[in-house]
């Protein structure tokens, strides 16, 4: 089989991709290949383009993980999916043999590898992965949608950490595209959810989506919550704002017992009023990431319209202009999903 | 029944207690008099004594919650238990009527009353309490022992909240008067453990005990925690030191999904190392008091030998001596537990 060359963008440093023709990589043995349709632009991405992870990623790499595309060929020893079966990648890489993968903790590998940041990504015709890594989709799922699955994974791995039980009350902090798809799973799961948020654009995003918001740089978080929960405070809070005053407003807005899942990644050390976690026996839940059942339910949840894609998306560039794609999102205000339309044929 | 005049210790404020002679009070419709046999000076009374707690306390209080006893007179409305049984109290009043009394978690009630706190405590020879505070002892468990039964249900509830099972690293943070008793109910749980400590004496005590201990001034506690799991770290932590050192240190040693349970008081906000909460998805655990089933644990934990109470309990001192007992123990190096002999005759 003799394939065209295909085309890929590589992080070249210094906020700048170079798009590309490359000789076609056939699957090595316990391979797929997959035809990439559609790759979103993650927070981490942009913290790639800033630069900010050049040690990690080098500037000859293809990243991109929140993709959606085609089985295209089946490497030695895989037998299935058939090709043109829609699939998704959990862009996961195990070693198998630290304490977490011998604890049954594989996504929290010692020693993981983040397919598209340690290894080579979805931003390229042509995607190469481990077939393990592959998750089926149903037939009529949109290849756009599909592409939102890695962050609805995200936040569904962060909702079933958080315990949450139907009738709960949670808060939201932080309205971005990772703490809306949080509130959107969190309903979905039963909970009554308020998102904070101070970014007027995201709000009216929130609003539309049918969440209560508060706006904490207007009026009182605390006393907000208590007065739509009856004094109670939220028993479930997810922080995602990554911000200090986010962290202060998680213990303030907790109910008696509550659970707070630290969904933000923190590259400074926050300060924390732990003497709340004492008086009111709160517990602080980190999550990383996603598991396999993970992956499923947030199939399920972008197939059954429990998130509203058309509003996540806000736009679609061409690979072609990968570049001007980021450049877009560094300085917009309003947008929430960026994806990028990888292959046109897939 | 006419009963003599009986003997109590008021903290008058700046470090002074002064020891007085009272009417006998008899107990009211629900109450029941218990006769004091021990009480245990807490480091929460430490805090009276230094005028920390003023504002609560004030100057005519009569402090003082871990205790032993016998039942003295039963009010209005109590039949039992019988007079002359041997009891401790749990020392917590609930409303009854909040949020947190609603959910079943009473112990942290919104409005709760500790009593020797918020109302007049056990250093006193005959002491009124409401009668559902009662937990009856063994009859031949010794009562200078059972005075630590209070301070073992805080163990017991910490080491409950972990959900510590058999054969789990454990890492004490803090070798005080609670950080030994969370180290021995975390030892009867199953835990292999260590104690991180920095002062000498309590390292001898620890020692003696029976435990592996770190002086983390003098090795490195995350590189001998890891060499100590085999490089998996502490699948339970107990943050006791109440330091920011030690909150560094509870991130440092904590496997992956590792338990750390809050169980200082902290009166300051420390910073977290929040990234690696999501990095190895650990979890932080606010512990406080204790249910009505710590005590039974502790009862137990005490009666059978798992606390050795003759290492644990340094010195008895009668109640007409309480202000030179404080001052001991304030400037004492080696004191682990002090015991007030509050009535010579129960």
């Amino acid at each position: 089989m003799t394939n065209p060359p295909q085309t890929a963008a590589f992080y070249r440093g210094e906020k700048s991709f170079s798009v590309e023709q490359l000789a076609p990589i056939a699957p090595a043995g316990g391979e797929v290949s997959v035809k990439i349709a559609y790759c979103g632009i993650c927070g981490t991405d942009m913290h790639v383009f800033h630069g900010n992870m050049d040690a990690r990623v080098g500037h000859e790499r293809i990243i991109g993980h929140e993709m959606s595309g085609v089985v295209h060929a089946l490497g030695e020893g895989v037998d299935g999916p058939s090709i043109g079966t829609k699939v998704v990648v959990r862009p996961l890489q195990a070693c198998g043999d630290c304490p977490a993968c011998n604890d049954g903790h594989a996504h929290i590998c010692h020693n993981l590898k983040f397919l598209g940041l340690d290894t080579d990504g979805a931003m390229q015709d042509v995607w190469n992965v481990p077939a393990h890594t592959l998750h089926v989709l149903p037939d009529d799922l949109p290849l756009d949608h599909a592409a939102l699955i890695e962050p609805v994974a995200v936040a569904c791995h962060d909702v079933r950490l958080s315990e949450l039980k139907p009738g709960e009350n949670v808060v939201v902090i932080g309205g971005g595209p990772i703490g809306i798809l949080v509130a959107m799973i969190a309903r979905k799961a039963g909970g009554t959810v308020v998102i904070s948020e101070v970014n007027e654009h995201r709000i009216a995003v929130a609003s539309k989506l049918g969440f209560e918001t508060i706006n904490p740089a207007q009026s009182d978080l605390e006393n907000a919550v208590s007065t739509l929960t009856g004094g109670k405070g939220a028993e479930v809070v997810f922080e995602v704002s990554g911000t200090q005053p986010g962290v202060d407003a998680m213990t303030q807005v907790a109910a008696t017992r509550a659970r707070i899942v630290m969904v933000a990644i923190h590259a400074q050390n926050p300060q924390i009023d732990l003497f709340q976690f004492f008086w009111r026996e709160l517990t602080l839940i980190g999550a990383r990431v996603y598991e396999p059942e993970d992956y499923e339910k947030a199939i399920e949840a972008v197939a059954s319209g429990a998130i509203d894609c058309e509003t996540v998306i806000t736009d679609i560039t061409p690979l072609a202009k990968i570049q001007s794609a980021f450049e877009s999102l560094d300085r917009s205000p309003t947008a929430l999903k960026s994806l990028i339309k990888v292959s046109g044929d897939a």
